[in-house]
This record gives structure tokens, C-alpha cells and sequence, in this order.
């Protein structure tokens, strides 16, 4: 069976996956690294020096499994990246997804192949029809609902998602954009774990309870 | 050295410490008892069944070492206690303080004495005016700050907490009372530690830096 997952989502205190403003030189505006910080002091991220404890058994969880992922407008670029043809995202020739990757978009474009395996098409399309593109192109394997907050509320909201790893750093971000608003009540249908991280961080997982 | 110290103040995934409305049935709104099954759950409050692992171990520390506390108007009573001459709070005749207590309220009264220690003060006073009394009342011993939300926020803001112990519990209230609004930042104040604890809560313990 195939499941739709989300993988080290990361969130402050107050509930934010993202500062303000976002823009191409500040990706998560004034939050910086800070919600990501974790990640990148891993083995996952770092092949040389970083940590092999629980931050990175969670971490190296995103990739096993997944045959394609769904992102937001937000999470492929800045602000207005629809308005210059030549955007490819953030993350140079070879991204990290190694998939086909459908990008959630009004502002559809021509598919773009990357190196590695990663595919980005460009799709306009609620949570559910997307969802239907995205598993039909995993061959049989999970769909990894990739961000950002927007876009992973609307999957929530719609009860597509089967599995959530979120991470919560402990800082106060006071502004930006909030993962929980709209969800009261949406942890019931889930078993939800806490597990808190030398490193700081308190990691959550919520598998939706068999129904 | 007399410390200022927030103990068992709990809070939701989405940071809402109440619920709402807030009404003499439903001191915490919508959040009925949910915030706080974790602390019911520990001898310290069922002395007979109650846990002694870790929520308890965080539990016990309310009481010993404080010499006084300060609530605000909501945790007092529901909305329009001050116009009942008869309300003397939720607790009964014995409340669970033992200490003289200082209620914030624009509606000044007499004060109460109350079995077991507890003596109600009613006051109308600036966060930091109202530490300043009621350490002269604690004699020597440390202040215990008893929220609700609002003035918990208001005396983080002024800088006068040294000691927070939060408890965050996995449901997403969607509406309240919000701990962490108008808080960026505040962290940076403080070591903050989280543990997770077996029952599905975080408890987070923020403890001022040496300055």
C-alpha cells in the first residue's frame, strides 16, 4: 500500500515552519537556519562529521520508500520565481529527491528533468487530485508531501496524510507562517509520539490510526 | 536568592495554554481537562494511583521552596467574579497555594484568609511591582508566577521569570489563549531543556542564564 508521508518538517515553539519575509537570499525569512540547524549537524547532511544518533535515524528516513513528492509554490522558489523561465529551484543540478516532483502551482510550465532523477513538473490541482498524479508516478512506492506549511495544512485538512515527522526546535519565532492554524482536533486521527533529542529538538511522529 | 518561577503551565501543540469560552463550568473552554490529565495522572495529585515517574517528578516541584504566588484575574475566577462579593476561587475551602497568593485585578477587594495558608490579595499592579510585593510577602522564599496566559506572557516580557517549567500536550486546541504571542525571541534568555515523557507529554524547563 502506498502511503503519503512528510519527512523533517521542522516548526519553532509557537508553531512557525517558516520567518517572514521569504525571499531569494532568505528562503525561511528571518528564522535563517534556525529550524534546520538539526538537520544539517546529521550524518544525512553532513557525510563527514555529523551526528549518528536519533536526529539522524529520523532524518534518513526522508528518501527509503518514496517514489515521488508533491511541494508547494513556496518551497520551489522565492516570491515571483514564476516570472523567470530560467528557475530550476534552490537546490543546483542534482536536487535532493531523486524522484518526479509535482510542484503545486497556478502558474503551470513545461517539465524540467533534472540530474539525479528528480523530474519537476508543474502541476495546478487540489491535495487530492495531486496526490492521485503523484501515486500513479511512485510505481507503487510512498508520496512525500514536502512543504511548505501552506500546502501541508491543506493535505492535513483533507486527511490525506498517513504519516508525520515533525521536529520542534525550541526557539520562539513570533512571526511568519504557522503550520497549525485551521487543524483543531486533528491529532485524534493519529497515535502520536514525542521523543526528545540530546540536541534539543523534540521529534514527533503521527501515524493515522488504522480505521 | 529569591527566585521567580512558573511551574506545570500547560500547553498545546499549537501553544494555547486555555480554551474557550472560559465559563464557571469550563474553567479551560473547549480544552475541558486535557491540558492538565498529565498532572491528574501523578501522585502528587492521586495520592492513592497516580504516577511516579517522570510528570510526577516535574509535578512535586510546585510547592516546595516558593513563599508566594501571583495569578491573574482569570485564574481567580470565570468572567464577572468580581461582581459575586462571595467568590473566593475554584478551590474550595482549603485551596492548594498555602502561601499568600496575589490576585491581579482592576477590581481591588479585601483580602481573604483562606485554610491551610492560602490568604487571597487582591491587587492592581505592573508585573514588576507586583513581584516587588509579593517577595516582601514570601519571605526569602522564592515567587511563584500562576498564569493564566496573558500575564504569564507579561511577565516574560518584562524579563522577570527565571525558572519555566511548561508541559506541552499532543492535541491542536486551534483557539484560546496563546502563550508565545508578542514572545520572539524570549528564548534567547534562557538554557531550555525538553524531555519527553512515556504518558505523550514534553515538559520544557527554561532556566535563566547567568548574566
Amino acid at each position: 500500500m502506498s502511503l503519503t508521508r512528510i519527512h523533517n518538517f521542522s516548526i519553532s515553539l509557537d508553531g512557525f515552519a517558516t520567518g517572514e519575509p521569504q525571499s531569494l537570499e532568505a528562503p525561511f525569512g528571518h528564522a535563517g537556519q534556525r529550524l534546520h540547524r538539526w538537520m544539517m549537524a546529521t550524518r544525512s547532511w553532513d557525510a563527514e562529521a555529523g551526528s549518528t544518533g536519533v536526529d539522524n535515524a529520523y532524518a534518513e528516513r526522508h528518501g527509503p520508500g518514496i517514489g515521488a513528492e508533491i511541494m508547494g509554490s513556496h518551497k520551489f522558489g522565492p516570491p515571483g520565481w514564476h516570472d523567470d523561465p530560467d528557475w530550476k529551484g534552490w537546490w543546483g543540478p542534482n536536487p535532493p529527491f531523486h524522484t518526479p516532483t509535482f510542484v503545486l502551482t497556478h502558474h503551470a510550465r513545461p517539465s524540467i528533468e533534472m540530474e539525479g532523477g528528480t523530474t519537476f513538473h508543474f502541476i495546478e490541482a487540489t491535495p487530492a487530485e495531486a496526490l492521485e498524479t503523484a501515486r500513479e508516478a511512485a510505481g507503487g512506492q510512498d508520496v512525500r508531501i514536502g512543504g511548505g506549511p501552506s500546502m501541508v495544512r491543506d493535505f492535513l485538512a483533507a486527511g490525506l496524510v498517513d504519516h508525520m515527522h515533525l521536529v520542534q526546535v525550541p526557539i520562539v519565532l513570533g512571526r511568519g507562517v504557522r503550520l497549525w492554524d485551521g487543524l483543531e482536533g486533528v491529532e485524534a486521527a493519529f497515535d502520536v509520539e514525542a521523543v526528545s533529542s540530546p540536541s534539543g529538538v523534540t521529534h514527533f511522529t503521527f501515524t493515522r490510526k488504522a480505521s
